[in-house]
């Protein structure tokens, strides 16, 4: 089943609806850049727009925004996997049920998606995606409580995982997030409008102001009579993805209650704590790692200098290039400037390692513009294990730390020294007491488990391919 | 709900599949021009491409047919209706059910399919289009019988109207005709490979032969192991759509088990007996009537000329042109020959009138070529009833003939005389003994009545807009 | 160089000209199906638009032919020959000299464009085209005149071979055509406009009356004081390309001051006359041999019949099948109907054979179709010369008959009889007393020679190749 | 006339020099990003492939970069001025005079384009764009000089203004650089291959050395033989574009001999001693001035922030929004991390000011994340003249400085101090002594005069305009 890191927005009773929503999406673009969509609704029917491609390319005719007409509107950015991009998988979907229309647009990944998907089938119903929203329209159709609100939460009740999640209907909009909040999901006002989006970025860009969090296991109803609040599941210890400080969110975000810049920054600075070097000067991976190394170079004292310059032209379509050609390629994404780094003893700093591949290339690259040594400092611990709440490593094998030591990974990157924060380094720098996050990447200690294997299911994702 | 004109295409144990099915949709463009699509299988899954526009337009590109391996494909064309284009409702549709996936694709129109929605909408399946082939495919998934094809049998035994239609699993197709066999629906062979089409001009542009009709109430299963027939449906009296005769088919088609250019001749001919008229010369309008024409002309022994000229290089977009620009431009599409027309007294036939709009500026475009006389022959009787298996009249208002008088519609098309062929010359010049056709349309005899008010749905039909 | 059959259209002193040049332009598209373009200007300034594509497709925005304001325009159709397909030589060209703007539309071949060439290169000229009209433009420019009118002349003057040519400046039109007026023009009044373009089929689609032809020699200014007709230039024997009124031109047009249609069916009489044939049924080659057609069914008392469905639907990309697949595509362009065909001896009316390949695989999918004998009538002699006038055979290699006896001919063709109308029958049926018309591509008696050797030019040709 | 910031690649004895030529533009995409095109060379013809938009969007089809085989190619990025696009005026710009095709890109502003326009066309030439580009080639092409050669150095002597450009026949292909030396330009080896471009940074992408500068008022032949230099020009003294330092090249590159990573940091130390700020913080307007910032906190000893979090996933496609949503957009650009600036007395360094209106919004948004007080730093000195020679500010009117105090300016911005780098400082800052720089759009100090007034050469430009 697929979920995975993406960017949601709905907002109620604004005659813009749609248009806010479109500049939502762009703020959170950082969140998924495979497709984007918009539902907007006017009290009479739903109307949805939605494609392949980044928010600006699936809404460059402006007349597709303006179609969408109607005071509420739910949208959604997808994050671009490798491979099987199914146009089918566009969200938000949009569905007829026994109520009339109905769109839902999820950020999140639910563990038992694939039991859920298998007995209904078995019920008689059939998929046309392989989304877990399809999961939670189809559980809301099949439920026989009385009204539709009770309908939903019954549906909500029985996924397990992780979400955020967004749904309308001719004249509301709800908002709901798991009992142990993995994703973040926030609540902001623009004059008498609602916004529920996930990341309080989205909520600036529009000029809202941010009234709290949605709570984990709550349920907003958003309609003409205003915000309504309903805790209809038992309350669970959190899990609030710790992967969101360290690098999904964007740095002038506020998320599970603080500012993602200040907590990258902690990052940085027990970073410097735990693994000093060396060395003449302190660079960034560009432009996720920029505030952790901040923060290391403020404590380390070492100068913090732009030594790789990030193309921001990259197209989405490259020439097949000849075999040498390939290996130039690299140098597109990132250029270092010789003029920094010659000579100089060089820490890097990145906020995680999943592969290695491009950072062992990048390191590479630095040191052919002249530093003299490299050590990199990651802002995380070792990534050992898969995430099963909405982070895209999803198998072991995709992580290089779950069958390598640090001192594997250091020659593998062929670097002078490595350093990783340590997982007691990682919860003193994040907000709180450390005990609501999920930290099950770096430990496996999962708190909702997923009830079969993932890599069957994995299989049974490729069952129908849209070209 | 919609099903209406449209073409199908289905093969089984070609390594071409996909390649010999856009062949067929090729040949089959006349009957839907609105989008195209084709599913094809291996044996392990089903492969998907469609889109809005011509065959050649969603197939532009090389790569997407060639992408679509396998030895079993089934496509579709579907018809252009006015306003609404609904991409989600672009046929084959691919879903998952218990058994896995499934592609249907479907031409003709249930009579009762708002009844089976809302009640499997009551029952918990949510629609995610407005198609009658997502309700048959609904059925499947829903019935608890053992086998798929059991299952399958079941869901066509509970819609009732008009349906031919092709479904395809991972290892076989199946084409399925209604027991009353409105819509045409044929087979063919290219050496070990069975083909299942709407027209026999589809098996020709590939190379096959003929071999016989799907009969109706048939159900066709096409594996390794052949060609299985089954008849589980109650026998009933055939109602053959006799406006395929008239209009829909392709002239160098077989269908009903009769060539249509032979019959449509004979439809001129005894115009030609029932309304003769005063004149010197016959045409056309192009290129639907020219085989009426045809046989007007040989059996009245008045001269067959092109007196219009038909402009095939008619684009889809046209610009919004000022008020006096958009009454030229109902010339772009047919060009009077003066050199044809001038100072004659012209027999004009055409197929048939629905609105008589564009019928109307066309003879007036003859009289200003300089025509001087225009007489209007039909080779049907009047249109008075809407159709509810498939051809696109579905509502009284849309047919000029439901509420005027013949002399009515003289006036209105400005002519100076008009014949319509009568019901029992069509039904002589039609194969047979005139038992086995529909001609619903002229009489209002429908022979299975639709189950509620069709305008009522109509607006249903808008619920999901996707622009 | 290239010029090759075109079609042109325009228009001075209407506030819709280009929605008007635009109509123009779609009625032509039978003349060239390449490219479309249109310049427009409005007193002050030139404004153009033009891409590759039918007409349709290259103004498929309608905000483009709005955007083209003022109250004169040109606009030219290209014909779409083999291979190189010329971004930069998409017409009408617009270039700036020392009077300001100037854009050039051309229909015709210029024989001295090489040596033209050659020539101003040597003297500083830079091309930036392939085309004859951009000779044209140069002339224009390097020409000491005094007046801009002048420098046309001059220009014209100069130039040897076919044109049927209008230029725009901001102020005016000027349509002119070479003094053997090879290529049609001619003359028409919608209102106070004035329009010149190739055909009047093109008058009649935007309501426009025919006023005359522009007489071979002659040049006309259009402007702000109406219409100015001047002949710079000596008369000569004229030199009107035949091939109009058999092929290319459009039956509802007059051309050369007589309906195509008329001249088109006297072609089909005189071939009946002259080469009867024992058969059942007469059918064309659709949709530009109908007339001939029917000409040799009306002479010869054989029934005419449409024995050859065309499929209008084709589009211009094609995937690349293998070599099975590609064997039947033949079969998309044209359906034989056995209904029709079937046991008959079929006489087959074509209008011209160019290398024959394509009626070879007709007659052998007539003769699948079940014909039992199939006799080839052709309404013109055998094309063996090449022609330097505007029409696209320019090589002898090229035409079957330059290097076939008529015999040989049939016998590649495998068909039963072949029978090509005489140049005395071809002449007799067309208008005026034979002496009129160029023939070179039956005779090889060439009005004005080309001066140097046109293979070495076709490589020249290839220089600058634009992908 | 047209020429601006641009970004050139030259390369030849390369089997793959298409394909490092595309690569090549894709590094110095920052210079231009409205269009991009590609000329080839294999000794015997030149082909071309070019297109409005970024590289990866021209080049997008993969097919294309293949197609330009051949081992020489040229390539151009041309920068995106407001309003008028025009397709005509994409370079390379291929054509095809006495000695064969030629293609030139063109780096720079020539300052006697009109006139040379103006009298080639009193002599007889016409032009096709409104690129000084084509002034070159025409004068090329008129040259009487028995060598292509010594054409191109007569055409170039005629020429005044700034150029860095690249000229490709055949069999070389052709460097020069203007005697002042405005523009940058270099030369790199990669194994035998030679390769002439604007910045350095292509030569690392492709992995070829940097060799030297090509110097002011150089040719450089390149072929077979190798490279040839020759220096036809009087000197002159220089006159190095310092705006290349300060804003427009990649701080990777290395121009004018020296690295712009450490130039424009210097800036920065500078501006810092200029003048300081009583303030907590120090951040950029990313991305252009971060290496200014990064020094003016060295010198400072102010905390580096990063404080503006720039969106890289704007498309080109906006809404038409509402007014209401048109103030919210400034914002999709840049949002500002209020976890950063609240209540921090911020200095904000920026590159330069052109209108002001942008920093004015950006400044406005700063305030608003809670900064208590905003102190801008510019890292040069108020331009105040229009740039002649290739830098997008054409006239006083659209600078600020040229019409308003410094203080005047502050007011405008709101904010609480500003401070420009001084002429004196901004030369100290650079390499060398300060006598080879161009600083006139800070003094007005043209080296060469533009001959005639400019505003009038605008209205020109739109004669012809390709929508």
């Amino acid at each position: 089943m697929m979920g995975e890191e993406c960017g949601i927005f709905g907002i109620y009773g604004h005659k813009n609806a749609a248009e806010l929503t479109y500049l939502g999406l762009y703020s959170l673009q950082h969140r998924g850049q495979e497709s984007a969509g918009i539902v907007s609704g006017d009290g009479k029917t739903l109307r949805q727009h939605k494609g392949l491609g980044l928010v600006a390319d699936v809404f460059s005719d402006p007349s597709t925004v303006k179609g969408l007409t109607g005071h509420l509107a739910v949208g959604h950015n997808r994050y671009s996997t490798t491979g099987s991009t199914l146009s089918v998988n566009v969200q938000p979907l949009l569905v007829n049920c026994k109520d009339g229309p109905l769109a839902i647009a999820h950020n999140g990944n639910l563990v038992n998606s694939a039991q859920l998907r298998r007995r209904m089938e078995q019920e008689g119903s059939l998929f046309q995606t392989t989304m877990d929203s399809e999961i939670i329209v189809h559980l809301v159709a099949k439920s026989q409580k009385p009204t539709e609100l009770e309908r939903i939460i019954e549906a909500l009740g029985q996924v397990r995982g992780a979400y955020s999640v967004l749904l309308a209907t001719r004249n509301e909009i709800i908002g709901a997030r798991d009992p142990r909040g993995f994703r973040p999901f926030c609540l902001g006002k623009l004059g008498d409008a609602w916004i529920v989006t996930s990341e309080s970025c989205a909520l600036d860009i529009v000029g809202a102001h941010y009234v709290r969090d949605v709570e984990p296991g709550e349920v907003v109803v958003i309609n003409k009579d205003g915000l309504r609040s309903i805790k209809p599941f038992e309350s669970s210890k959190y899990s609030f993805c710790i992967f969101e400080y360290i690098y999904l969110s964007r740095p002038d975000s506020r998320i599970f209650g603080d500012n993602v810049d200040k907590t990258r920054r902690r990052l940085g600075r027990h970073l410097a704590i735990e693994h000093p070097a060396e060395a003449d000067i302190v660079i960034a991976v560009p432009d996720s790692s920029n505030t952790a190394a901040l923060g290391y170079s403020e404590t380390s004292g070492l100068k913090f200098e732009l030594g790789l310059i990030r193309n921001h032209y990259i197209g989405r379509t490259f020439i097949e290039p000849s075999q040498k050609i390939r290996e130039l390629m690299v140098r597109i994404k990132f250029n270092p400037v010789s003029g920094v780094l010659k000579g100089k003893r060089v820490v890097v700093v990145e906020d995680s390692i999943v592969r290695g591949t491009t950072l062992r290339n990048l390191t590479r690259l630095i040191r052919q513009a002249g530093a003299s040594e490299v050590h990199v400092r990651v802002s995380c611990p070792p990534l050992r294990f898969p995430c099963f709440y909405g982070i895209d490593f999803q198998t072991s094998r995709e992580l290089i730390a779950s069958s390598h030591t640090v001192e594997e990974i250091r020659k593998h990157l062929d670097v002078d020294t490595l350093g990783y924060l340590s997982l007691e380094g990682l919860l003193e720098a994040t907000p709180g007491d450390g005990l609501n996050y999920c930290t099950a990447c770096f430990e496996g200690n999962y708190s909702i488990r997923p009830e079969e294997d993932v890599s069957k299911l994995s299989l049974e994702k490729e069952t129908a391919i849209s070209i």
